[in-house]
């Protein structure tokens, strides 16, 4: 950013007092402006053995497939943010189950949130940021046209939960693609 | 926010298209400034069955006895975030353990993560965020002077589990405190 957003004045990147990093500092009003990392939150829903997925009509990932999900808002929970997601991108009703995957992704300086879902009737209502939503069998999910490493690593414990029914919370972080 | 920070223009308050809800947009640039909720981050650091607790020389609970906690920074895990924390409020080398609870503050616009971690030294360097830093018998936490219900809470779950020796990940919401 570059002008301040509570006075219009330019923005100085500077190490304020009692801080150890640089920050988004205006000189004329003293605001500081911090940054942080953003939540997004979706769901993983499931239709009698088969899994509810969007192809993408927005970028980044335009035409991939994916779990309903998107950033977090204001005044939401988690839970609360994956159902909106869900009706917002997908149409579909919805009963959430527990928080699933909580992925940390910090080069994309994000945390992604995934709920289990049990999807109530086949009717689907894509919205605009989809091109079309559909019903998978576990053995037709598109894995080379998945959107999100978090999308195809939270299906992937979903597959291996699925053998034992035993779905524990799972935390874990997203590497850089080229990390060593 | 008031004035743009892309251009310095002033702010609109509206709802920008293909949007549901009202947004800071400038209609000098085109820019729309989205706002989403942060996350706070912390340990419940454990020494010899005694716990680590901090007490706040900053707003607000000025005084309240913590566990160390803030807010999440770009580039940084929830894991490396919890632990530069602990660092920069205690000054307590530790060894972390895993993600315990992940507790949603939808009235403070927040999701706040506890990792859980052990102590490994009892020596203790609070920095300036902390009026001091000491380890507390479970018999001794100053329950009438914390600082946050997520503290609250995440000490409870601990005190509870220690029981059994089993320390699942809990998700819950905290409501407001009025709330019916
Ligand atoms: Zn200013
Ligand atoms: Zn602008």
């Amino acid at each position: 950013q570059k002008f301040c957003s509570q006075c219009g004045a330019l923005i100085i990147q500077r190490i304020p007092p009692d801080d150890n990093r640089v920050r988004d500092v205006c000189d004329n009003c003293g605001a500081v402006h911090y940054q942080n990392p953003r939540n997004v939150v979706g769901v993983l829903p499931v239709w009698q053995d088969k899994i509810l997925l969007c192809r993408r009509a927005i970028e980044p990932r335009y035409d991939k497939w994916t779990l309903p999900a998107g950033f977090m808002e204001l005044g939401e929970t988690t839970a609360q943010g994956a159902m909106r997601e869900t009706q917002e991108e997908a149409g579909a009703q919805i009963e959430l189950g527990p928080l699933y995957t909580v992925i940390d992704v910090p080069h994309a300086e994000q945390v992604h949130f995934f709920y289990l879902a049990k999807v109530l009737s086949d009717e689907l209502y894509p919205g605009p940021e989809s091109l079309e939503a559909a019903f998978f069998d576990i053995e037709d999910i598109p894995w080379a046209d998945l959107s999100f490493r978090t999308v195809v690593t939270t299906l992937e414990h979903y597959l291996a939960d699925a053998k034992t029914g035993v779905f524990p919370v799972h935390h874990y972080d997203i590497p850089l693609p080229d990390a060593r």
